[in-house]
């Protein structure tokens, strides 16, 4: 019997596809708002998959857009009663259920103190969050009830992709965009194996995911998946800060997963990933570079041509599909690991 | 025979006490500067341990000075080549070293373009950082030489402190700030244990440290030491996000540390520490709080009485502590561990 996570997993295409075609206005719209604002920089509030999310966000829209974004302390609010000053600031609250109490909270008193726009994205557009905030884009990704979220966080990435390409004024984008949801449905083909494939790490206890630049959110959910679902100890990290010091623990045998899609971030991870397939490091390898995947010793293709910003809506999905395979082998039941609660109300 | 990494932990008061006593009107005149500058936000810019800094300074500027902060995502500038603007922002480099590059291109870029004000902290004044910079913070640490930072971390803090209760405006803490050094020494008399009861750990293979709040910092550079110095896979989580899944990993006798000093954001702990001691996790505690301390398998004792937001110099001590005693237990050499090196030229 199918389980909720696996049918929201392969739900995902449709997903993506009905947020291209049909939230496109809105969002245009939302962005031409934003333009009207002039924000100066963007402070995005979230946490767990949204937070990873909100790592997208900042590569993509600091990439196209120009707009600085930072990952807010939300603490500062709910904890110290310290909110620090947003004019001049988009404030962004991300939360799949809107009823997270965090971004709630600061989107509140963002909007008292008077910033410049106030903006929140959820699945479901009568939750608190959609409403307290000036601005809200629903993910319209149907009910999701498995506990680790999958379609919503991809349909998260697809409105952040949507918008920044809005913001950056670019139609040159338009053509890639609309394949996204394709690109999805070509990486289930190729990933048939995984799986199954996932079994090999049945008696791992620890893992390093690596990412660089647009990807480094893909490292971070894999690694918040394998937790939630595997109970693996995964951590992510930048190549760039890895050098600093982490890379001690890499030893013969280290489990090591690559996020490592074509393009800039690709060739700056390039001598890390040699340095480690040296040290005897196990590889596994999320890409679509052939010279990458050859020497993994797991290969998780996706397909080639994805523009790098775009590729974190894809390169996630053979993620998703191990951690599921590893649920499996270890014998998680992936409807109720666990500790997890669908609305985590921190306060 | 010492280590290097010895000295420079124990050297750590007397850095403190050159930074409170000779320093401050230096780093008054640059909170004077940032005044005038009204910047809109600051972006900070660093990577390894003084990340872990701007981690501090997030939520001690936030807090004290109402300074919204961000983590800048540096490879927007070294690999995208796509520096967002900076228009309005007080951009901070941290690097000990001042020869990352990182901070570096990303300063310059942001002066270039007029952001509102640049500012480095490192440990060299005669560094590429230090002179690219409108303003310069010296840690005058003297050199480090071990691979692993200490002094420099808790110099970075201090420095950090420093610039939040002058633009806080705030003289109220005035002495407070001249007893962290104090408060340091007492904390070495405090853990005379800590390096012989690290060998409890040496068969581990994973750990996570736990906090929130203003020692978020904290969580993340013991995280590192503990990295670095022992090999130990070690994971830095707030206990906020720690709630959204990956406390699925807590079986019983799975090692965590918490920070945890009497304040706010032990408040906001005490129901996660609570839960993992009935779910039979082993607890390792830095704390001041009596009632906390009493529950822990292994208790890490600090003064009691900072105030909290200074309590991150203080609490990352019996961590160094600790992680030095399991270098030892472990037999690695902390003077030269594997793939370390002392300036890390990431680009």
């Amino acid at each position: 019997m199918a389980t909720r996570l696996e049918f929201e997993i392969a739900e995902q295409p449709q997903v993506l596809r009905r947020m291209v075609e049909e939230q496109r206005p809105q969002i245009a719209a939302i962005a031409r708002a934003i333009h009207d604002a002039q924000p100066r920089y963007a402070m995005i509030v979230a946490r767990g998959t949204s937070d990873n999310a909100a790592r997208y966000a900042q590569y993509t829209l600091g990439a196209l857009a120009g707009l600085a974004v930072g990952l807010a302390a939300p603490s500062l609010t709910t904890i110290y009663h310290r909110t620090p000053r947003f004019d001049g600031a988009l404030v962004i609250g991300i939360s799949q259920s809107g009823r997270s109490l965090e971004p709630s909270r600061v989107l509140e008193e963002a909007r008292q103190q008077g910033a410049a726009m106030t903006l929140s994205i959820t699945n479901d557009a009568e939750s608190p969050l959609a409403q307290i905030a000036d601005h809200h884009i629903a993910l319209n990704a149907g009910a999701e009830r498995s506990l680790a979220a999958s379609k919503t966080y991809t349909a998260q990435l697809m409105a952040l992709a949507l918008l920044a390409a809005e913001l950056g004024g670019a139609s040159e984008w338009d053509e890639a965009l609309r394949r996204v949801p394709d690109w999805v449905a070509e990486t289930f083909e190729m990933n048939e194996h995984t799986r199954a494939a996932a079994a090999r790490y049945t008696f791992v206890s620890h893992c390093i995911t690596l990412a660089r630049g647009f990807n480094y959110c893909t490292g971070f959910e894999l690694a918040l998946k394998l937790k939630e679902l595997t109970y693996v100890v995964a951590e992510a990290y930048s190549s760039a800060d890895f050098h600093h010091g982490p890379k001690a623990i890499v030893q013969p045998g280290f489990p090591l997963i690559a996020i490592a899609p074509e393009g800039e971030g690709l060739h700056a991870m390039a001598d890390s990933l040699q340095t480690f397939r040296e040290s005897g490091a196990d590889l596994a390898i999320i890409s679509n570079a052939p010279e990458i995947l050859r020497d993994a010793r797991l290969a998780l293709p996706i397909p080639a041509g994805i523009p790098e910003w775009l590729t974190p809506i894809v390169a996630i999905v053979p993620g998703q599909l191990l951690a599921l395979g590893l649920s499996e082998a270890r014998g998680v039941d992936v409807d109720s690991p666990r500790g997890l609660n669908k609305v985590t109300l921190t306060e």
